[in-house]
């Protein structure tokens, strides 16, 4: 039996290493996981282990899991996937905290009863898996390369954690190519037990990891996950590549990996919520790690494009608006800066142009003088092939610069563009660790996400708002309605549920005397409306039961007469309980409220303006539950339609305090009511700042089975 | 004195090609020129021409230009700027035909006028000028190379127009290291005289080229752009690079060619109706280029991707939707197709999956059975790197699948992803001539331009429509208000106008007496609205002098006395000049429809949902003037909020013939009356199909001067 559950890092730097399959013959992967660690210089100790014993690449094999004689705190298992289980239980046994299982064959295949018994057998031993349907992990702390991927692995400071295996082999040789270095590559394959969320609790607090690369296909615990991003994102950078983004990719996804890919759209937004920078492409994703893992953060946000070609500064510039790179502006500042080393024709103006006639030493001069002025954060240097610039020559300058930049804390990035000999030149520049590419693009976008994690980081965390509601009614409201059979809430049980959660509504009361209709007109404040209430009549105003607009004492005595002589002669067999009393709602701006329980995410809040804005516009946003206040003023702003809360054409801006917190109160009666699934407040009319909001209507339904979510209390 | 003016192809096979300042000094740009001409093999004469005569680098000099004696079409100038007008005269005189003006110091440093003055001397001596500020030019079909730019230019099919001459010239280092081969690279630098268009006339026919790249920073005649941009794009891809999208960019655009860049959602617009494929970045321009160079068009729109890695599987099936390229979804066919060579594991859903265990042969089989199978029309080929291939010995067989393919009429895609040694596979196979990246996404993107461009090719051209308006009418209107000094119409003119071009607006007639009241409203049909109408009653409203919704005679009766008798109580010494009878205004959606003279492109229509879509939401489309029906209808389509016309919310269809036919109508007026500068019809209230629209109100401004667009005849 193992100890307590030992702690992530025990993975990362284990006393020793079995590996269960480990085989003589080298075309077994057994064999090539032997060769992997003895060749990235493990330190710890490595137990081969097979039934036949013998020595395996000239390590004496032990014969079983129960044979290891020293302290293991990882095993890999490559065996059939029928012995897999046998394994984990010997390893369990033997208090092997964390299993790397190979093997494929599980759920990948449909084959989800053998993956389960597996995993329950490590919970029983508490052992932690990996995998199963894994390559194997790496380690920079431990020099342990515990995979059958490639040998060469460049040790350095990104962390890798990948679903796909074959693309996660693939990256290892990517990444020694473009020489980025990995402080780690984990291979997660079917997330049967260990996810992301787990390593992510290591390379958190890893000093050898400066930014962490997941590529994800499909979320299992996303709440899990939401926090252990939240929590490594507050420390170092986090790059996410989410593939099966599109329809069809989803479906691709799942049969790939078994795993159900969720709304891309409550995806990118939980993303951006929990502070990751997301990436479309596996060499945008490494592109950016590369630079994080290298460049110093940037202390200020005034970016300057140093080019010799005006073409490629214009280019550049656009990508610096895509991005999101500020390009500084003051043109007296930049004209005393970089005046001394222009040559002639040359424009001071920030892009920088060196024009074609660029010398070497005019780029040395311009990226000292760059480097040199504290009111300058960081630099683009775009090199163009001329006939006056040799590159062979310049590229050393290059070289130097960077490494000058480094040491001085700015970020410099370098976008060179020409033939075969620039090809070269870049391969140099790169090898020598620089961060540079063959598009200005590509420069500008690594360079945005720096500013955009700066920008992050320069924001204080702020504590969760779940406001206090009367959770216990609205559970006692939704008991009854599940003891009625139904899964939804009546409109009176609905508005009864937001009265419970605080969100104001339309105030109304039921007056069944004309003299308290009048008083209750009053106290509720004109113009009103009169509604009919019985439960004999369906549709009120057919019968004459409705009274609009009442201005009055005088016009609520009027209406009060007219509905029940109306409802009289109408429907005369029905019985009236009296009329209702309700405030007319004024024209507002019209939104939509609502929060559900996401596949993926749990609890999501979601925010948009209403009517065809949500339904033809898709003009929404959507956030993991529970945040705080500027997370959910950052929903408002975060829709396309947000110039119309703000006001437009003159008209006051509107109550935005309150659907903040209309929003905040949404998501508490899902984070407090493990009953509620989903909630639509639609619309929330929402009027000018100071006089707050009305929830018209509210379309509430239940969850399936009594307790709801897991682990939420309920 | 030149002939007639020479047609353009005689600059890109000239008989003679002179070098005024050509140079026996090696580091003189003049030299440099001479010395491209002779290493490319020119079969023409050249003449080098230099004061001092002798020998330049073995070709002798002549002293002057009119001491060349024999035929010469076009002569590249590089002498001091203040020289270059004399050149040009005398050029003229001796009748070449095409002048390269390599000097700069012209108007892309302020130099306007004696830019001006250069191509006023040639427009007098019927020559024709491209530059100046450029690096010369290359033709294949000549084999000239007359540039200062880079000896090595690969022949081949991709045409460039570049505006900027350093981007240009490394555009030239950059294809010939990525094998792009090149029918013609022009640079146009100032674009005082030859622009893009003109270019566009040669290309187009021009046999030895397949697609067209032009690199953009501002469109000085934009009508002649989209003219010769139609009529290329008919025969063959054209792919824009347009910098100076964002504003800043633009500012610098601006800056450093002196040529203005227009709004950059116009020009994206307008390249669409051009059919047009805009390229962001340079890179993904360039891989276009080669891929349109080399790869056969589709021949249908069924695309499949094989792979050995199913989360390189998940991003490409991504990129697909991204890139609009179908995926072929018949099962059953996928797997009578694939399932022969697959291995275990291995998935016949598209992606076709042939795992990490795939073989060569396992490729090998796939790529064939893809290209023996009619039904499949394109393939994305997507490999990553394991332990199972190897690279060397796989990467002949995707030069020999690639050239299959090619033979085969189907386009393929390759992308590659691993370590070194893939990427000496990539550089092997990208060699050969493949479309080869290092990344799903943009293997994809490139395939994705092919598919676009054969759906543009299948829509068979359709004629431009401008209806018949009473332009003579609508001129007389707006010569009347230009003679009363304004620039603007008034409500009643812009009605007047609205009438002479046939667009429907609410009806109306100014009754004097009851009787003739009841007469026009029985005759426009209820309900109506009557308004007073007074010079001296400016708001009609406070007057009494409105009656909203009358449903019948009686009602109109019972308006018209009591607007008379609020009139005469509130506002006693106004004159009543009658009661305007109006059709009232139904509820329908609210459109904008405009058009207006762009500085770039002259006429442009405007379409967009009106209120806060246009205003808040930017949803607007544009289209070059004139056009067809179906591009009318494009624009509605182009919206987002296209779905409101269709109908929300089980609403009906709204009337989108109306709306198509009101946007010709409105494009009629800019097209056929040079006086109009700028029209908004806004709300233009669109029913339910068949029911047609109304213009409710109209904005209409005049151009300054009189006699309206250059051209247009006014």
């Amino acid at each position: 039996m193992s100890d307590a559950p030992a702690g992530i890092s025990r993975l990362f730097e284990p006393r020793g290493v079995a590996v269960v399959g480990a085989s003589p013959h080298p075309d077994k992967i057994g064999n090539r996981i032997v060769a992997n660690i003895l060749a990235g210089g493990y330190r710890g100790r490595v137990w081969p282990v097979n039934p036949k014993g013998g020595t395996i690449l000239g390590v004496p094999a032990v014969t079983s899991i129960d044979a290891i004689d020293g302290p293991v705190d990882v095993a890999a298992i490559a065996i059939p996937s029928d012995r897999v289980h046998d394994a984990v239980v010997a390893c369990g046994k033997k208090g092997i905290p964390y299993l790397l299982v190979i093997t494929s064959g599980f759920s990948e295949v449909g084959n989800v009863a053998e993956e389960r018994r597996i995993v329950a057998a490590a919970r029983e031993h508490g052992v932690r898996v990996v995998g199963p349907n894994i390559f194997g992990f790496y380690s920079v702390t431990a020099s342990l390369n515990a995979s059958f991927g490639p040998k060469d692995i460049r040790p350095g400071r990104v962390a890798i954690v990948t679903q796909s295996g074959a693309l996660g082999v693939a990256m290892i040789g990517k990444t020694a190519a473009e020489k980025i270095g990995l402080s780690a590559i984990v291979s997660v394959g079917n997330k049967a037990d260990v996810d992301e969320a787990d390593l992510l609790e290591y390379f958190r607090d890893h000093e050898g990891t400066r930014v962490i690369l997941l590529y994800v296909e499909g979320v299992k615990d996303g709440e899990k996950l939401v926090r252990g991003l939240r929590a490594a994102t507050a420390r170092k950078p986090v790059v996410v590549i989410k593939s099966g983004r599109s329809k069809r990719g989803a479906v691709a996804a799942a049969s790939h990996t078994g795993s159900l890919a969720g709304s891309d759209e409550i995806f990118d937004d939980v993303m951006r919520q929990c502070r990751v920078l997301r990436a479309e492409t596996v060499k945008e994703a490494l592109a950016l790690c590369k630079l994080f893992a290298s460049a110093p953060a940037p202390s200020g946000e005034n970016a300057v494009i140093v080019t010799n070609a005006g073409g490629m500064g214009v280019l550049a510039t656009d990508a610096c608006e895509k991005y999101g790179v500020r390009l500084y502006d003051d043109h007296e500042e930049l004209r005393r800066v970089f005046a001394p080393m222009m040559p002639a024709f040359g424009s001071t103006k920030n892009p920088i142009d060196l024009t074609g006639q660029a010398s070497d030493k005019d780029y040395q001069g311009a990226f000292r003088a760059a480097l040199a002025e504290p009111k300058i954060h960081a630099v683009i240097g775009l090199y163009c092939e001329t006939a006056m610039l040799d590159v062979a020559r310049t590229t050393p300058l290059l070289v130097e610069a960077d490494a000058a930049f480094r040491d001085g804390g700015k970020p410099l990035v370098f976008s060179m563009y020409g033939g075969e000999r620039v090809e070269q030149g870049l391969a140099a520049l790169r090898g020598a660790g620089a961060s540079a590419f063959d598009e200005p693009y590509d420069a500008v976008q690594a360079l945005g996400a720096l500013f955009r994690h700066r920008a992050w980081a320069a924001e204080p965390p702020e504590p969760e708002v779940v406001p206090e509601i009367d959770a216990a009614r609205i559970s006692a409201i939704a008991e009854k309605a599940r003891a009625d059979g139904r899964r939804f809430l009546l409109a009176a049980e609905a508005a009864a549920v937001l009265d419970a959660a605080g969100i104001p509504r339309p105030k109304a009361r039921i007056a069944r005397r004309i003299d308290a209709a009048v008083g209750f007109a009053t106290e509720i404040g004109f113009p009103v409306v009169l509604k009919v209430v019985s439960r004999d009549i369906l549709h009120k105003s057919d019968a004459g039961g409705v009274a609009l607009d009442l201005d009055n004492a005088q016009e609520v005595v009027d209406g009060f007469e007219a509905i029940l002589a109306n409802c009289r002669a109408r429907a005369p067999k029905a019985r009236i309980d009296g009329v209702e009393v309700c405030e007319m709602v004024a024209k507002g701006v019209e939104t939509i409220v609502g929060a559900r329980r996401d596949a993926s995410f749990g609890p999501v809040a979601m925010f948009g303006l209403g009517g065809v804005y949500v339904e033809v516009m898709k003009d929404v946003t959507f956030r993991a539950l529970p945040f705080g206040r500027r997370e959910a003023r950052g929903m408002l702003k975060g829709i396309r339609s947000y110039p119309l809360l703000l006001g437009v054409r003159g008209e006051a801006p509107r109550d935005r305090d309150t659907t903040v917190e209309t929003i905040l109160r949404v998501g508490a009666i899902l984070e407090r009511c493990p009953e509620i699934s989903d909630i639509e407040v639609n619309p929330l009319v929402v009027y000018e700042q100071g006089k707050g909001a009305r929830a018209v209507d509210a379309r509430i339904l239940l969850v399936e089975a009594p307790g709801g979510r897991a682990g939420s209390g309920g």
